[in-house]
């Protein structure tokens, strides 16, 4: 077996959405009439977005989960996903872990992976999602109007305590660490979620960066500013009882992935409607006219953060 | 200025083809009615694909162009790319250079650069590339029969040439070397001549792998074989005084991407009046029954290779 069968073993399927794929200069794809496309890029480096022991099922999983969570901040259906990979050798117990990840979770979101290009290199995982909108439905990061009340989905604050236990070895629960490490190393995208929020959602945003990094995108580019109280950010229960000496993973940890998004007050239930066990919503804030995002006490006083999000030279779309 | 304006300062551009660009969770494109989407992706690694001193200008051109030449191969209209770039720092006069060369030729081939990611880490480059053909139009690897003519486009070797000059210090005279740069550092994807050849072409590849390598993808995928006359392979004169002792640069060299097509010989006149002083055609073959591809001397005997072509456990679509 050659390196070039090892890599098809693992990662060629057929799938009926690609026209054509793996094997040619390019994949054909099939848009959909009536549809705008939604694509979004990442890039992935070993030491500064995972951890180099980091089981490659998990990784594979959330490389993918990164940008399927792109696409449900936009409201769009993931349709493919192109994977470019650079290797520092060919191992093979690790590309069937990756793969296992990538494509278990590709599979269970309809994704074809319909190209990509593997080279000898530094760990580093590329991935490009394209997914679709019906015309004009998909959502963005303006379109919130003062009065709006800001939700998120899930709980937040776990992925980065994970994080500060293994930079800065702060002590967690052995439980708490398990659902730490499972927040920040398998994040379950919400896309049903924000096909759902179609035609309800005045902007959205998933939360990457942290909540209050987040949700000044959200403002900046709706022209508002957004209030959120500490109080409700829904989280683990270990950490909801440590909300203020923890308020930085709160509010400005990255990597929950998670939805943000505003809506008017009239679409209350229709929000709640949608909450579920496994993926619940909370309202936890609201959007006022002026600029930028407090974060707010039980009082009503803004409270001051040791951080402001996570901003390592990262600019992407 | 901050890194988030760096990049922008050099990455960013409107362009009416994206109707929500860089700064929102993913970018938003309107395809074509009656189009197929043809979709690409590539990862260059720094001192595989480039050397770590090349001038940045020369990369960026490249990275794109590489890009553009798998288009071209597909007869598809280059209409978007995605950039992601890991930089081990944040160097304005690289940025600066290398943007310039990257958004240059982009702007030449009216392509939008509609998003992407950056980040730190070792110098890589990924790019993912999205054009379009009228439905059904698109020119792949499978389609060529027993009887067409096999034609490639510009010149061959002269990349591969300076590559040998670079690694095992081959002496070439000045202005070979001068131009054996040139052609490996600032290739021109024959994208115009990729549209004009739908209708014409039976079968393409862009010559990114040497000449054998990608001539035997298209003898593979179509089910046939192909014989080529090493005395017929375009080259520059320098390298065509020594064609036999030089023949691994012509026949297997890579980085040339230049187009290799076949087409039925009816097509002679047509594709004769496509050849231009910039962008010669010459034909070097033909389609046979069987399979495999043969490298022929002036008395039709096969010539052997010191080897087949570049295989650095590369698998692309």
């Amino acid at each position: 077996m050659n390196e070039f069968d090892l890599i098809r073993e693992f990662f060629t399927h057929r799938a009926d959405s690609v026209v054509l794929g793996v094997g040619d200069d390019a994949a054909i794809l099939a848009p959909s009439p009536g549809h705008e496309l939604v694509v979004s890029a990442d890039m992935l480096v070993e030491g500064r977005h995972f951890f180099a022991d980091v089981d490659p099922a998990r990784l594979g999983h959330k490389c993918l989960a990164v940008n399927l969570s792109d696409m449900a901040a936009m409201g769009a259906r993931p349709r493919w996903v192109f994977l470019s990979l650079a290797l520092p050798n060919l191992d093979r117990d690790w590309l069937a872990g990756f793969s296992a990840g990538f494509m278990g979770l590709a599979g269970r979101h309809g994704v074809a992976l319909a190209g990509g290009d593997t080279t000898r290199g530094p760990l580093t995982v590329s991935v490009t999602i394209m997914g679709e909108a019906p015309d004009g439905t998909a959502l963005r990061r303006s379109g919130a109007r003062a009065g709006d009340e800001i939700w998120v989905s899930g709980r937040l604050g776990l992925a980065a305590a994970a994080v500060r236990h293994r930079l800065e070895g702060v002590a967690l629960p052995a439980e708490v660490l398990d659902a730490a490490l499972a927040d920040l190393e398998r994040p379950e995208p919400r896309v049903a979620l924000g096909l759902a929020l179609r035609g309800i959602a005045s902007c959205a945003i998933d939360i990457s960066d942290g909540l209050l990094a987040d949700a000044g995108h959200l403002a900046d580019r709706s022209g508002v500013g957004i209030d959120l109280l500490l109080e409700s950010v829904p989280t683990h229960p270990w950490l909801a009882m440590r909300r203020l000496a923890w308020r930085d993973c709160l509010a400005a940890g990255g990597d929950d992935y998670e939805l943000c998004f505003a809506a008017p007050a009239a679409q209350r239930q229709r929000i709640e409607a949608l909450s579920t066990p496994t993926c619940p919503l909370t309202r936890i804030g609201r959007v006022v006219s002026g600029e930028g995002v407090r974060l707010l006490d039980a009082g009503g006083n803004p409270l001051t953060m040791g951080r402001q999000g996570f901003d390592h030279f990262e600019c992407k779309a």
